[in-house]
C-alpha cells in the first residue's frame, strides 16, 4: 500500500488552495496511493490577524470538498488542516482531519501545542492569540494501521508521540507549514527521530514555498520508514513524496529492537 | 568553557584501555577542555559472559584512576561507564560516574535501559542477562550548568532526557557503544533530536572501532549544540571532538523558541 504527502504553498485564495491541493490527491491516487496527506493550513494561510475571519466549521466548504474527493477516489485522505471556527474566546482551532473512503471523518485532531516564537526571519509567531489548543490525542483505524494524529510544531515534544504510540499508533502523520529557518536545521532530524523512538512511519505533508507577508516555508515533505529512513522526500515546489507501506519491515524492526517493550519511565 | 568527547575502542585489557583514555584526557585537558568525557564500558569491554568478572567497585581501580586524574588536571572528567560490581542476582550495574576537579563523585548514574536486540550484525545482544537496571534520573550541578547523565541505549527513550530536562538539565551526556548497524541510521538523528527538543548540549564520547569477537563499534564521537547542529565530531580512531559551551546561545535559543515552556502534555 503506498502513502503520499503533498507539498505545495497555500496563501490567502481558498479556492485556489483548493484545486491545487485537489490536483494533487488526483495525480497522487492515479499513481496509487490509498492514503495521501495533504499540509497543515492547506486551504488557507494568510496573516494570523485574519484567521479568525478565514475559519470554517468542520462541515464547512473545505471539508465537504475533500470528503467528496476521498469518496470519487475510494481513499484516505488526511486534511492536514483547516482553521476551525467556533473555539472558545473568539479564537479557532488548528485541525486536522483524517476522511475515510467513504467520506466519513474518522478522527478529528486540534493541535496541541502553539507556535509563539521568533525564528529570525524577522517574523514573530503568535499562534496562541487567535488559535485555541486541543486537548485530546487522538488515532483511527485504518487498513494501513493505527494513524496518530499531530500537526507542525507538536513535532518538537516527544511526549504526544509515545502517547500516540502507546495508543497503537504505526503510521504517525505531522502535516506542517515550517519555517524556513527551523526547517533547516529541525524538520528531518525531528521526523526521523519520532519515526526511530516509536518505531512507526512517518506522513509529513509541507507547504513549502513563499506565502503571503514575505513568509517563506521550508517544504521537504517526506515520508520515513520505521527504521527511520527517509524513503520518498518532495521536491522543490509543488508536489509528491509517495512511498510503500510495508507492514513486514514495520514488524520485523520491532521483533529485532524491541525498544517499545524495555520503557521503564512511563514514556 | 571547552568540553571534549572521546573516542577509542576498548577491549578486554583494563590496563591498557586506561592508558590510551587517560592520554585522550590528558590531550583534552591540554587543549582547554574544562570537561572530558569518556565512552561507555571504557575501562573494559569482553564478551558478555565475561562481564561480571570484569567488574569493580565504584571505590575500586578504574574509578580510583580517574579520580586521581580529575585532581591532578582540575577538570571535570565523565567516566563514561564502567561495570559496577554488587548489583541484585550476581549481576554488575552499567555506571556513569561524574567526578569532580577534586576528584569527587558528583554524580553516579546506572543505566536505566538496557539493550537486548538483534541488529543485523550476526550479534545477539543480551545486556539484561548480566546487568541490572538502575532506577534513579541523576543530574549534577558544574560550572557548565546542570548535567544529565544517561548511557547508550538510553537514547531511544525521549522520556529520560524530558526528565533530565525537567530537573534542569543544559548539558546532556550519552556515553555510548553503538553497533555499527544501529550508529549508522540512529545514532546522530537521536543525539540531535535530544538537543533540539531539549534546547540543551549534548556531548557524546563514542566507543568506535574493532572489539574482541569481531564486534564493530560505529564511532562519531560528538558534541551537538542546543539548535541541533553538530559542532564537533571525532574522526576515524581514536580521538577527541572538542567544542565550547556557549550559555549566551543557549539562553538566546530558549528565548526565541521556548517550545520548553509549551510543554502540555506532562513531558
Amino acid at each position: 500500500m503506498l502513502i503520499a504527502a503533498a507539498q505545495m504553498a497555500s496563501g490567502p485564495d481558498r479556492t485556489k488552495n483548493l484545486d491545487v491541493a485537489t490536483r494533487l490527491v488526483r495525480r497522487a491516487a492515479e499513481r496509487g496511493a490509498s492514503l495521501v496527506g495533504l499540509p497543515e493550513n492547506v486551504a488557507w494561510m494568510g496573516s494570523e490577524k485574519d484567521r479568525p475571519s478565514a475559519a470554517e466549521r468542520v462541515d464547512g466548504p473545505t471539508l465537504t470538498r475533500f470528503a467528496e474527493l476521498a469518496r470519487e477516489l475510494r481513499i484516505h485522505l488526511l486534511a492536514g488542516s483547516i482553521m476551525e471556527a467556533g473555539a472558545p474566546g473568539g479564537r479557532v482551532h488548528n485541525t486536522s482531519v483524517l476522511l475515510g473512503p467513504e467520506g466519513q471523518a474518522l478522527a478529528v485532531y486540534r493541535k496541541i501545542h502553539l507556535f509563539d516564537a521568533e525564528v529570525g526571519d524577522g517574523a514573530s509567531y503568535r499562534e496562541s492569540e487567535t488559535v485555541a489548543p486541543g486537548e485530546g490525542v487522538v488515532t483511527a483505524e485504518t487498513p494501513l494501521g493505527t494513524v496518530g494524529l499531530s500537526i507542525c510544531y507538536d513535532l518538537r515534544f516527544p511526549e504526544l508521540y509515545r502517547a500516540l504510540s502507546r495508543a497503537g499508533a504505526t503510521l504517525l502523520t505531522v502535516p506542517a507549514a515550517f519555517t524556513l529557518m527551523t526547517g533547516k536545521d529541525h524538520w528531518e532530524v525531528l521526523l526521523r527521530a519520532r519515526a526511530i523512538e516509536n518505531q512507526a512511519y512517518v506522513l509529513a505533508p509541507a507547504q513549502g514555498g513563499r506565502h503571503t507577508d514575505q513568509r517563506v516555508t521550508y517544504g521537504h515533505a517526506m515520508v520515513v520508514d520505521p527504521w527511520g529512513l527517509v524513503v520518498a522526500r518532495a521536491s522543490d515546489g509543488e508536489g509528491l513524496a509517495m512511498a510503500e507501506v510495508d507492514t513486514e519491515l514495520l514488524a520485523r524492526v520491532r521483533k529485532a529492537l524491541p525498544a517499545l517493550r524495555h520503557r521503564r519511565l512511563g514514556g
